[in-house]
């Protein structure tokens, strides 16, 4: 258990590191899965499908045999939909705790389903807190479910899952969980935090390659959601139920993506699973966070609330910053980083996950160093807008 | 152009063939193309994606101008899904034409998005007629489109497209079609058949990966199908306009499968395109179905109906014959054959697309000549009944 930083290799083609939170880069063994055709219908596959399900359950630890997992084609987001579409009773309401891109598509998934919804929109970052989401379900007894973004990916913040969950079960109502960018890195105990259904997808934590997600739900609430779905593709009742009966995808799987999620999982569980994949990425966070803050750059997060998935930069004030060209250097030196997604400030964000470890975080730190001399950036502090908007979280 | 059977390689790492109709089995150059990671925000991948879609509507002709192509994540039964939610307005109503498992599936799918439908179904495989479509849209001013299944790959008949678009057409209807199965391979001039919409996967005639399908609609109809969607994961139009917009896919691609396939389109266009890759598949059928009726078996469909996709033959009347045997004893000769799907009869299937050529068609035919004589069957011919179903055909 722990880091086991020697496993980690390079892209074997040379292709740049991708910080960015899906699709990432993963281990060249993972990629190599995918050199064989399977038949869906065939006994071998069902027998991966079945692997598959059973390795994603047991991360969930003891309170596992309440739940059951459920693949399904697509991108996280059709998990979301699908979750969403198949929990939620066609009378049932969402309170949605937005704080960011993620929780804002699931407030449009919502509008576009046509099922009520009540969005908490609490802006770019700032975090959803218990007390506020215990009032609102106090004065809206409609609220039947309420769901949550583990780690809000577009900043980056770790969400307060748990203390939100206990103010949802106290309330008498239902946890939804959006863990796309979580699951497998940061710990969820479902013993204590009995969520109704969580969603993530192949391409996150467990670092497998993209084309798939997964819901991991009761199995009692994937009974009772027979009938909900408003899209035959996206019913998750009707996809377990058929996996239960047959062994099989209801329609064609991604066959090669399961494969190479396979060989993923095992590397996971080798690394010491969810606490050994977790203590590496945040090694790369703590790694990064300091060499680029010795940059001058700055977070958007204070410490407590940055998750070891990725990590929002300022923009620094400099008018010789400019992140298309930022973006170009840091690729030429091997490094894909990634746009930010606040709307108030200028900003980028490094991902911390995939195949990499604090040796990798080093150089990047190194390469954003010599991308800023090139650009002349001799300062990289960020404007004063930044740090009053940084001020918000702090009040 | 033409068959170039000297292309055809023997699966590498010795899988079995894949006689099934997707996933089938690919070119180990197909697969390699997935030994690396790509950000699907990064400009290489951007290009990719452009590449794709200016390739697949390449195949359409000349005809292609009033088109476009929209890549979808998930199976062939999303695209069929996002089809009909995105083209089919919300008070429009939708003849389905069924004769078969995809026909029924596109019914329930219209059931479960609540719009209207009238379906004709055939039972398991006779084909729907222009005359009869026509007097039922006569009767009904209500419909709005009629959808075909080009080849209703369940019994693997070729469904006659063009005599039902031209009835559907002079009733100024619109014509949606599922050519999952057939687009690739059998040509569909779009000058003489001006359909709205058309769907198809990447793990099909392409000879790619599965991991996503594609649309391939008319601009005009892609503009009107704004706010059509009963899905936002399944929303044919905003996924165009994002990719439009932007050059990405609207949420994270299967980049592997889209690179994979990439792989697969210019091995088509070498191939000699829809004409050629047709060509080798239809003497994949001729060759394959001359050696099985050899041996005594009966195909359901009279050869004016068989598609150069896949061939559903009657299992064999005798005690001896068992299925699951036959299926084991083809598989340890390298073959994974088809279940089939008749309802009425038992009957198994044998798919002629992916990387086979007909000298992989004869070693299927000898394999299937062992099984027989292992099983001790001396006489492959069906029980009566199943001829007896295959006269509704003649009438
Ligand atoms: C928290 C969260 N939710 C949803 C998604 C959407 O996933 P996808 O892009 O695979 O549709 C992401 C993607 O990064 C995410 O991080
Ligand atoms: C004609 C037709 N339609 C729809 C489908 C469904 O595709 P998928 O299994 O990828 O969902 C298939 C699959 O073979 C098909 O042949």
């Amino acid at each position: 258990m722990g880091t086991k930083t020697s496993d980690i290799e390079p892209p074997r083609l040379g292709e740049p590191y991708l910080l960015t939170p899906g699709p990432l880069t993963t281990s060249y063994a993972v990629k190599e899965a995918m050199l064989r055709d399977w038949g869906s219908w065939d006994n071998e596959f069902r027998e991966m499908t079945h692997k598959m399900r059973t390795q994603l359950l047991a991360l969930l630890g003891p309170g596992k045999s309440e739940y059951d997992c459920v693949p399904i084609q697509g991108s996280g987001s059709y998990c979301v939909e699908a979750m969403l579409g198949s929990f939620v009773p066609k009378d049932g309401k969402v309170l949605v705790l937005a704080n960011g891109a993620y929780g804002l598509r699931a407030a449009q998934t919502m509008e576009c389903l046509g099922r009520a919804y009540k969005l908490l929109n609490k802006g770019d970052y700032l975090p959803p807190r218990g007390d506020e989401v215990a009032a609102i379900l106090a004065e809206d007894p409609a609220i039947t479910h309420v769901l949550i973004i583990h780690c809000e990916t577009s900043s980056g913040i770790l969400n307060p899952v748990e203390e939100i969950a206990d103010v949802v079960h106290a309330a008498g109502r239902k946890v939804l969980i959006d863990s796309m960018s979580a699951f497998g890195a940061v710990p969820l105990d479902v013993e204590r935090t009995k969520y109704t259904a969580m969603v993530s997808s192949a391409n996150k934590c467990i670092e497998g390659v993209p084309g798939f997600g997964f819901v991991i739900a009761r199995t009692d609430e994937l009974e009772a959601a027979k009938g909900n779905s408003h899209s035959l593709s996206l019913d998750v009742y009707a996809q377990w139920a058929a996996m239960e009966k047959t062994g099989q995808w209801r329609f064609t799987p991604p066959t090669h993506v399961v494969a190479a999620f396979l060989v993923a999982l095992d590397a996971h569980e080798k690394e010491g699973s969810v606490a050994g994949r977790g203590a590496r990425y945040a090694r790369n966070r703590d790694v990064m966070v300091e060499g680029m803050r010795d940059l001058g750059f700055e977070t958007l997060l204070a410490d407590r609330w940055l998750s070891p998935i990725i990590v929002t930069f300022f923009c620094p004030a400099s008018p010789a910053f400019d992140f298309h060209k930022f973006y170009e250097l840091m690729r030429d030196r091997g490094f894909i980083i990634y746009p930010g997604k606040l709307t108030v400030v200028d900003s980028f964000r490094i991902g911390c996950i995939g195949q990499m470890d604090e040796h990798v975080m080093r150089k990047v730190v190194a390469a954003a160093a010599q991308a800023l001399a090139e650009m002349g950036v001799n300062d990289a502090s960020p404007p004063q807008a930044a740090l009053d908007e940084r001020k918000k979280l702090a009040a």
